[in-house]
Protein backbone atom coordinates (compact mmCIF):
# COMPACT_ATOMS: atom_id res chain seq x y z
CA UNK A 1 0.00 0.00 0.00
CA UNK A 2 1.46 3.56 -1.30
CA UNK A 3 1.61 5.75 2.05
CA UNK A 4 2.63 9.72 1.78
CA UNK A 5 4.79 9.80 4.69
CA UNK A 6 4.84 12.97 6.95
CA UNK A 7 2.49 15.09 5.19
CA UNK A 8 0.91 18.38 6.00
CA UNK A 9 -3.02 17.60 5.04
CA UNK A 10 -5.25 20.28 4.77
CA UNK A 11 -8.70 19.36 6.71
CA UNK A 12 -11.29 21.15 4.37
CA UNK A 13 -12.16 19.39 0.83
CA UNK A 14 -11.77 21.59 -2.29
CA UNK A 15 -15.12 20.97 -3.70
CA UNK A 16 -15.75 21.74 -7.70
CA UNK A 17 -18.59 20.58 -9.91
CA UNK A 18 -21.19 20.40 -7.82
CA UNK A 19 -18.92 18.07 -5.62
CA UNK A 20 -18.75 15.54 -9.09
CA UNK A 21 -14.93 16.71 -8.53
CA UNK A 22 -13.21 16.39 -5.41
CA UNK A 23 -9.76 16.68 -3.52
CA UNK A 24 -7.67 16.97 -0.78
CA UNK A 25 -4.55 19.09 -0.63
CA UNK A 26 -1.13 18.43 1.23
CA UNK A 27 2.31 19.11 1.32
CA UNK A 28 4.73 16.47 1.33
CA UNK A 29 7.76 16.15 3.95
CA UNK A 30 10.08 17.81 0.89
CA UNK A 31 8.07 21.28 0.80
CA UNK A 32 5.77 20.33 -2.34
CA UNK A 33 2.21 20.62 -3.13
CA UNK A 34 -0.06 17.86 -4.40
CA UNK A 35 -3.59 16.24 -4.40
CA UNK A 36 -5.53 13.59 -4.15
CA UNK A 37 -9.07 13.41 -5.54
CA UNK A 38 -12.24 11.77 -7.16
CA UNK A 39 -13.88 12.57 -10.09
CA UNK A 40 -17.53 10.96 -10.29
CA UNK A 41 -18.19 10.08 -14.05
CA UNK A 42 -19.25 13.44 -16.26
CA UNK A 43 -17.31 15.66 -18.25
CA UNK A 44 -15.27 18.52 -17.23
CA UNK A 45 -12.90 21.21 -18.19
CA UNK A 46 -10.10 21.94 -15.91
CA UNK A 47 -7.86 24.89 -15.98
CA UNK A 48 -3.76 25.01 -14.98
CA UNK A 49 -1.63 27.30 -13.47
CA UNK A 50 1.84 25.44 -13.03
CA UNK A 51 2.44 22.50 -14.94
CA UNK A 52 0.79 19.16 -13.15
CA UNK A 53 1.27 15.15 -13.50
CA UNK A 54 -2.16 13.77 -12.99
CA UNK A 55 -1.66 9.89 -12.30
CA UNK A 56 -4.81 7.69 -12.80
CA UNK A 57 -4.97 6.11 -9.21
CA UNK A 58 -7.91 3.86 -10.31
CA UNK A 59 -10.98 4.38 -12.68
CA UNK A 60 -11.13 5.27 -16.27
CA UNK A 61 -11.09 8.41 -18.15
CA UNK A 62 -10.07 10.33 -21.47
CA UNK A 63 -8.51 13.17 -21.73
CA UNK A 64 -8.68 16.01 -24.36
CA UNK A 65 -5.67 18.72 -23.81
CA UNK A 66 -5.82 22.37 -25.04
CA UNK A 67 -4.33 22.21 -28.62
CA UNK A 68 -4.59 18.88 -29.46
CA UNK A 69 -7.96 17.14 -31.30
CA UNK A 70 -6.93 13.58 -29.72
CA UNK A 71 -8.68 12.10 -27.16
CA UNK A 72 -6.57 9.87 -24.97
CA UNK A 73 -7.78 7.27 -22.63
CA UNK A 74 -6.08 6.77 -19.35
CA UNK A 75 -6.76 4.21 -16.36
CA UNK A 76 -5.41 2.83 -13.29
CA UNK A 77 -1.18 3.50 -12.90
CA UNK A 78 -1.10 5.77 -15.67
CA UNK A 79 -0.51 9.53 -16.24
CA UNK A 80 -0.66 12.57 -18.39
CA UNK A 81 0.94 16.02 -18.35
CA UNK A 82 -0.50 19.86 -18.53
CA UNK A 83 1.57 22.54 -19.38
CA UNK A 84 1.01 25.67 -16.87
CA UNK A 85 -1.27 28.31 -17.89
CA UNK A 86 -3.68 25.68 -19.91
CA UNK A 87 -6.62 23.17 -19.63
CA UNK A 88 -7.67 20.31 -21.05
CA UNK A 89 -10.91 18.37 -21.18
CA UNK A 90 -11.64 15.26 -19.25
CA UNK A 91 -14.65 12.42 -19.92
CA UNK A 92 -14.37 10.48 -16.44
CA UNK A 93 -16.25 7.13 -17.82
CA UNK A 94 -15.47 5.24 -14.17
CA UNK A 95 -15.57 6.80 -10.77
CA UNK A 96 -11.92 7.87 -10.91
CA UNK A 97 -8.97 8.35 -8.18
CA UNK A 98 -6.25 10.66 -9.05
CA UNK A 99 -3.04 11.85 -7.85
CA UNK A 100 -1.79 15.71 -8.88
CA UNK A 101 1.66 16.68 -8.34
CA UNK A 102 3.32 19.84 -9.70
CA UNK A 103 6.53 20.00 -12.37
CA UNK A 104 9.55 22.51 -11.10
CA UNK B 1 -7.12 27.17 7.77
CA UNK B 2 -7.03 23.85 9.30
CA UNK B 3 -4.15 21.21 8.90
CA UNK B 4 -3.41 18.36 10.09
CA UNK B 5 0.26 18.01 10.60
CA UNK B 6 3.17 15.27 10.06
CA UNK B 7 0.42 12.29 9.01
CA UNK B 8 0.95 9.20 6.73
CA UNK B 9 -1.51 9.61 3.90
CA UNK B 10 -2.88 6.45 1.95
CA UNK B 11 -2.54 7.00 -1.55
CA UNK B 12 -5.76 5.06 -2.72
CA UNK B 13 -9.11 6.38 -1.85
CA UNK B 14 -11.66 4.21 0.11
CA UNK B 15 -14.42 4.25 -2.54
CA UNK B 16 -17.78 2.70 -0.99
CA UNK B 17 -21.85 3.48 -2.75
CA UNK B 18 -20.63 3.40 -6.57
CA UNK B 19 -18.13 6.61 -5.52
CA UNK B 20 -20.78 8.58 -3.85
CA UNK B 21 -19.10 8.07 -0.55
CA UNK B 22 -15.51 8.22 -0.68
CA UNK B 23 -12.68 8.48 1.79
CA UNK B 24 -8.72 8.86 2.38
CA UNK B 25 -7.09 7.05 5.78
CA UNK B 26 -4.71 8.82 7.28
CA UNK B 27 -2.44 8.26 10.58
CA UNK B 28 -2.23 11.40 12.55
CA UNK B 29 1.14 12.11 14.42
CA UNK B 30 0.23 10.82 17.55
CA UNK B 31 -0.47 6.95 15.89
CA UNK B 32 -4.68 7.86 15.43
CA UNK B 33 -6.22 6.46 12.30
CA UNK B 34 -8.59 8.86 11.19
CA UNK B 35 -10.44 10.09 7.87
CA UNK B 36 -11.49 12.59 5.35
CA UNK B 37 -14.43 11.97 3.22
CA UNK B 38 -17.13 13.39 0.64
CA UNK B 39 -20.48 11.90 0.79
CA UNK B 40 -22.80 12.75 -2.47
CA UNK B 41 -26.21 13.43 -1.64
CA UNK B 42 -28.47 10.00 -1.02
CA UNK B 43 -29.38 7.63 1.75
CA UNK B 44 -26.55 5.07 3.33
CA UNK B 45 -26.11 2.83 6.19
CA UNK B 46 -22.91 2.29 7.69
CA UNK B 47 -21.41 0.09 10.16
CA UNK B 48 -18.67 1.05 12.89
CA UNK B 49 -16.15 -1.92 14.17
CA UNK B 50 -14.80 1.02 16.56
CA UNK B 51 -16.57 3.57 17.84
CA UNK B 52 -16.17 6.77 16.04
CA UNK B 53 -17.17 10.58 16.14
CA UNK B 54 -18.27 11.99 12.96
CA UNK B 55 -17.69 15.83 12.32
CA UNK B 56 -19.74 17.61 9.61
CA UNK B 57 -16.95 19.79 8.00
CA UNK B 58 -19.38 21.27 5.43
CA UNK B 59 -22.65 20.17 3.72
CA UNK B 60 -25.58 19.12 5.62
CA UNK B 61 -27.16 15.11 6.32
CA UNK B 62 -29.52 14.06 8.44
CA UNK B 63 -28.72 10.78 11.05
CA UNK B 64 -30.72 7.84 12.77
CA UNK B 65 -28.73 5.97 14.82
CA UNK B 66 -29.30 2.22 15.44
CA UNK B 67 -32.08 1.21 18.28
CA UNK B 68 -33.42 5.22 17.91
CA UNK B 69 -36.16 6.59 15.51
CA UNK B 70 -35.23 9.75 15.28
CA UNK B 71 -33.71 11.71 12.09
CA UNK B 72 -31.32 14.41 13.81
CA UNK B 73 -29.98 16.92 11.23
CA UNK B 74 -25.87 17.96 11.39
CA UNK B 75 -24.55 20.86 9.33
CA UNK B 76 -21.14 22.07 9.24
CA UNK B 77 -19.07 22.16 12.28
CA UNK B 78 -21.24 19.65 14.56
CA UNK B 79 -20.38 15.96 15.58
CA UNK B 80 -22.30 13.05 15.90
CA UNK B 81 -20.39 9.83 17.85
CA UNK B 82 -21.66 6.35 16.20
CA UNK B 83 -21.60 3.20 19.04
CA UNK B 84 -18.88 0.51 18.26
CA UNK B 85 -20.36 -2.25 16.55
CA UNK B 86 -22.87 -0.24 15.65
CA UNK B 87 -24.91 1.06 12.27
CA UNK B 88 -26.43 4.77 11.88
CA UNK B 89 -28.23 5.46 8.43
CA UNK B 90 -27.58 8.89 6.82
CA UNK B 91 -29.54 11.09 4.41
CA UNK B 92 -27.31 13.06 2.82
CA UNK B 93 -29.00 16.54 1.72
CA UNK B 94 -25.95 18.49 0.37
CA UNK B 95 -22.56 17.60 -0.42
CA UNK B 96 -20.83 16.67 2.78
CA UNK B 97 -17.42 16.98 3.45
CA UNK B 98 -16.33 14.93 6.85
CA UNK B 99 -13.85 13.76 9.29
CA UNK B 100 -14.17 10.92 10.91
CA UNK B 101 -11.95 9.91 14.07
CA UNK B 102 -12.26 7.56 16.61
CA UNK B 103 -13.19 6.63 20.57
CA UNK B 104 -10.51 5.03 22.62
Amino acid sequence: MDIFKSVDLVKKANIYFDGNVTSRSFVDSEGERKSLGIMMPGTYNFGTAAAEIMEIVSGECEVKLNGSDEWKTYTSGTTFNVPANSNFDIKVKTVTDYYCSYIK
